[in-house]
C-alpha cells in the first residue's frame, strides 16, 4: 500500500496520529523535498521521531516515473510524506494515478496547508478567490500571467493568496549547461521582494489590478512557533523585513467585512491608516448602486 | 491559555499529535459542535481517547459571550476543539478576539479542512473561486444569492465548492415559539437535494450560470474510510444516492485540464459521456479568441 501523508506545516508532532501510525508501519519513507520544507524539523528530527530512516525524494525522483518510491508498494507499506496536505502540487495526483495504474492501493492522511490555515489571518476562506504563485525574476524572465488573476479576483471582490518562490536543490545555468551537480544554496522569497514584484508589474500593465496603497497581509511561519502576521499596503511591505522564510502574502479583495477588519487591525502599525487604506480600496470595483427601474406610467 | 485544536475531518487518530499533547494537559476541554461534525468518532470515543471529559459546545454556549469557555483560561488550560480546521467558521475568529481582548494567550493548532482536502477529487486547489454554502430550502424560504458567485466563479473559470447543510439540534418553530427545549434530530444535506436546490434556482433565474449538463464531483465522507467521489451532470447527481452524511459538492469551472480530467474519469459511470460534459461545458463563458490587430498598411 502507498500511503501519502501529509505533515502540516512546522515542526515534527504537526503529522497526525493517524499518519504517525502509517509511518511507523512502512518499509520505506520518503519526504518530498522540493515543493515546500518543514520549517522547524530536520531529516534527523523526523528520523528519530519515526525511529527509521527517511529518504529525501528531489523533483527528478519524483517526476520521472516514480519507480524507486512505487517498487513493491503493492506487496509492502511505502510512506510518501508531503509538507502541508499531499494534494497541494500536480505531481502528487500523477504519482496517485501511476499508484493506480500498477494496481497499488493508495491511502491519504490530510493535514493543514497554507491554502486552509492562511484563514488564521482572519479573513475567511470562502472570500479567496484563486491562488498565485509568484517566482523569483530574473533579467530575462519576469512572467506576469498572474496579473490577470490578481485583476479577475478583486473585479469579484475575492482575496488573493500569492505563494512565494521556493527554490531547493536548483543548479546554476552554469553547472547546468556543464552537467556538474553542485547545487545553489536554497533560496526563498522574501514578502518584500514579492511586494517589489507586484509594483513592477503594476506599473508595466497599468490596469489598476491594484495600486501601492492596496492592502495585504503578510503571513510568516505560518502555523510555526514564531508566525508572525504584519497588516499594510504593497508600498509598505515592500520595505518590510519579515524575518525567517516561509512567506505567503494575502492581497485583500473588496469583501472584508468589520469582523475581519478588526482581526486585520491587530497586525497594522497604523490601525487607522490600515483602515482608511481599506475603505478606500474598497471602492475599486465596487458595483454601480441599485437603481429602481422606470416606473410604467400607462 | 486557550488552544484552538482542529481535529481533522473523520476518526479521533486524524487529531495531530501537537493537538493530542496540548488536549491531554488541559484542565477543560469544549467540542464545538453546531457547524460540522465528527464522522466516525463519537463524544465518549473522543473522551477515552483523550483520557478526560469533553463537553460537547452548542451554538449558544459559543455565540452568547464564550463566557462559559473563556473562565479561568488566563489561569489553566482550556481547549477547544474544532471538526477541520478551526479557521473554517467566522465564530471562532470572534471567539479568538474576545480572548485576547481578556488577556488570554490563544494557541491554533492547524488541521485538514474541507476546504483543503477537496484537493483529493483531483482539481487543482489553485483554480477554486469563492465557496458557497446550500442551506435546506423550505416553504417560505429559498436564499439564492450564492447563484451570483457561482456565475462570478464560472465566468472566469473556476471551480465552486458547495458546503451542503447541515442541522443539528434545531427546535421546530412550534417548539421554539412555545419555548420548549425539544430539538428535531439531526439532518444533514444529500447531493440529490442540492443538485435539485441548483437546478431550481437556474430556472428561476435563468442567466445561466450552470446548465443541466454541468460537470460537478460529488463528495461523500471526505477522510473517512468509506469516502466515495462520484463525476457527473448537475442532471445526473440530482437521481445520485450518495449514502451516509457528510457530502459537498465541486461543480467544475472552465480551467480543468487533461492531468485532471484523467483523474475525474474514475469516478465517473460513463467515461466518454462524462468528458464530452466536461468539453461541452467550457464552450460557456470561453474567452473570445485572440485576433491579431489590422496591420498598418501606411
Amino acid at each position: 500500500m502507498l500511503f501519502l501523508v501529509g505533515l502540516g506545516l512546522s515542526s515534527h508532532e504537526d503529522i497526525t496520529v493517524r499518519g504517525l501510525n502509517a509511518v511507523k508501519r512502512c518499509a520505506r519513507v520518503y519526504l518530498e523535498h522540493y515543493t515546500s520544507i518543514l520549517m522547524t524539523a530536520s531529516k534527523e528530527e523526523l528520523e528519530g521521531f519515526y525511529g527509521k530512516p527517511v529518504v529525501l525524494a528531489d523533483r527528478e525522483m519524483v517526476e520521472s516515473g516514480c519507480e524507486e518510491i512505487l517498487r513493491d508498494a503493492d506487496k509492502e507499506d511505502v510512506a510518501f510524506l508531503v509538507v502541508g496536505d499531499p494534494f497541494g502540487a500536480t505531481t502528487h495526483t500523477d504519482l496517485v494515478l501511476r499508484a493506480k495504474k500498477q494496481g497499488i492501493v493508495v491511502e491519504v492522511v490530510h493535514n493543514a496547508s497554507v491554502m486552509n490555515a492562511v484563514g488564521s489571518c482572519g479573513l475567511q476562506l470562502y472570500n479567496f478567490g484563486q491562488t498565485i504563485s509568484m517566482v523569483f525574476f530574473t533579467d530575462s524572465w519576469r512572467p506576469d500571467s498572474w496579473y490577470d488573476k490578481v485583476l479577475e479576483n478583486r473585479r469579484i471582490g475575492l482575496h488573493t493568496l500569492v505563494l512565494l518562490d521556493i527554490k531547493v536543490k536548483e543548479q546554476s545555468p552554469e553547472n547546468l549547461a556543464r552537467g556538474r551537480l553542485i547545487f545553489e544554496p536554497p533560496r526563498y522569497m522574501s514578502i518584500s521582494q514579492c511586494c517589489e514584484q507586484l509594483l513592477e508589474v503594476e506599473e508595466k500593465r497599468g490596469q489598476q489590478a491594484y495600486t501601492p496603497d492596496t492592502p495585504c497581509v503578510a503571513i510568516s511561519r505560518l502555523g510555526a512557533p514564531t508566525q508572525h502576521m504584519k497588516s499594510g499596503s504593497i508600498h509598505e511591505l515592500a520595505e518590510y523585513d519579515a524575518g525567517e522564510p516561509l512567506h505567503s502574502l494575502v492581497i485583500l479583495g473588496r469583501q472584508c467585512h468589520e469582523l475581519e477588519l478588526e482581526y486585520l487591525l491587530e497586525f497594522s502599525e497604523d490601525q487607522e491608516r490600515f483602515k482608511d487604506q481599506v475603505h478606500r480600496d474598497q471602492e475599486f470595483f465596487k458595483p454601480a448602486p441599485w437603481v429602481p427601474p422606470p416606473e410604467d406610467e400607462d
